[in-house]
């Protein structure tokens, strides 16, 4: 199944929007899985059950597993496999971005023989570095916009680059046959408005909610005017909601609060 | 031995500002090593033993390794552990970039308990996915401001982008103690005078010469401006300079005629 299949069947069964970020931190996890040969697995697999009736995607950062060594090689790994069989969306948030020659191994690496359905690309090297990873068919590109982050604001608004990369996002849509999503931040409710008129036909996936406190309402309407789609991304305060026996089913209630409370924002 | 001392210490006693990207390419290997249990150890550290005479420092870009399952993973690790004992700096290009908690995992990926020296990293998103990897005493940081790949323009050159990276590396380099360097293509030796008027302090790294086929001399003349510091990457040309047995002795040759070909630029 492509990214799209994915999601349209995920959107549709779980009347879901939401995103679930599965930065599994080593040091973070249940004082339960302590014990477990690789806790990160096991902690990954116990959210994935948990919450797989209400999501409309997962969204494992690099960053948590590359810092555990051996045993985060393996449970990466090991979401790259789930992610093949399942019919729900996996995105590596990986934010790569290098030369052509270079970009094409980091495709290899995410998407060769299945793997992930999605990923985050850094935009600032331009058009030949993201073309190399849609050589893999039916994958879906995520490209920064406009970050959550507060030092967003160092170079994300120089000229007009925020919206220039929506703009040329919208552009390469069209060769590439949508192919290409955006990154745009929660923090920035306003300016989701100018992002969305420049790329009305690109996915917004969409973090900052949750943890990093941007306004579910107003990032929610303004990113679907025009009829845009969007996936709302949480990631700690769904995973980590609970640290004990039961975080599973904590994460749980808090994944259905998140599902529930986006979708109340478009009165659906 | 912290990044510079080591910089410095090669930088003499090799009388080299030559860097080698260790972008060993699993595909591209020589036959000579398919019956190794590690090909990819085997050729870096083949190289490594050729040219450490010749060399300023050693680059290897993540993506080769990322590619190449879990034996990259080893190979990877390989180059960690030997970047830790090696008098001679080694710089980790992985382009990272992210909010400032994933970031912070990023950093221990490369840096904890030694590891690499130094480490490209993506600007865009802002100063607050910087930070977290100067945490590590001693390690130096490489930011995009002008890469070497024709999509370069893209972006890069929106408003004043690469000119503001260049002037927020200087700015932010008061701040933490000259910790900072820039990554600079080659393949632009014009906008490398600005480049330096915007940053004389920073260290460039400047790949683009060989395979991408940038000018030397001006670019060397040019990125020299003002007493700036640089290091000239070359990749491929060097490490796939032969195919046969003899491929590291091809390696040493051609790293020789590099290094050569950057001194007499500068008629040193």
């Amino acid at each position: 199944m492509s990214f799209y299949e994915k999601y349209e069947h995920s959107l549709k069964e779980n009347d879901s929007m939401l995103c679930v970020g599965l930065d599994s931190d080593v040091s973070r996890l249940p004082e339960c899985l302590r014990h477990e040969k690789n806790p990160q697995i096991k902690f990954n697999r116990e959210i994935i059950e948990a919450t797989k009736d209400l999501v409309c995607s997962y969204k494992p950062n690099a960053a948590f597993y590359e810092s555990a060594g051996i045993k985060g090689f393996e449970a990466w790994e090991d979401l790259k496999e789930t992610a093949g069989s399942s019919k729900i969306p996996f995105i590596a948030d990986v934010k790569r971005g290098d030369i052509g020659n270079t970009a094409s191994h980091y495709a290899k690496a995410l998407f060769e023989g299945g793997g992930f359905d999605a990923a985050t690309v850094n935009p600032y090297m331009g058009w030949d570095t993201i073309e190399p990873f849609l050589k893999y068919e039916g994958k879906l590109l995520f490209l920064l916009a406009l970050t959550s982050n507060s030092s967003a604001s160092d170079f994300e608004y120089e000229g007009d680059l925020y919206k220039t990369v929506a703009s040329k996002t919208e552009e390469w849509n069209r060769r590439c046959g949508n192919r290409l999503g955006l990154v745009v931040g929660a923090t920035h409710p306003e300016e989701i408005v100018d992002i969305r008129k420049n790329a009305p036909g690109a996915l917004f996936l969409i973090p900052g909610i949750g943890t990093q406190g941007g306004d579910t309402k107003k990032t929610v309407q303004n990113s679907m005017s025009l009829g845009g789609r969007i996936l709302i991304n949480v990631s700690r305060s769904v995973i980590f909601a609970g640290s004990g026996d039961d975080f599973a089913a904590q994460a749980r209630k808090t994944a259905e609060k998140y599902r529930d409370m986006i979708n109340n924002a478009i009165g659906r």
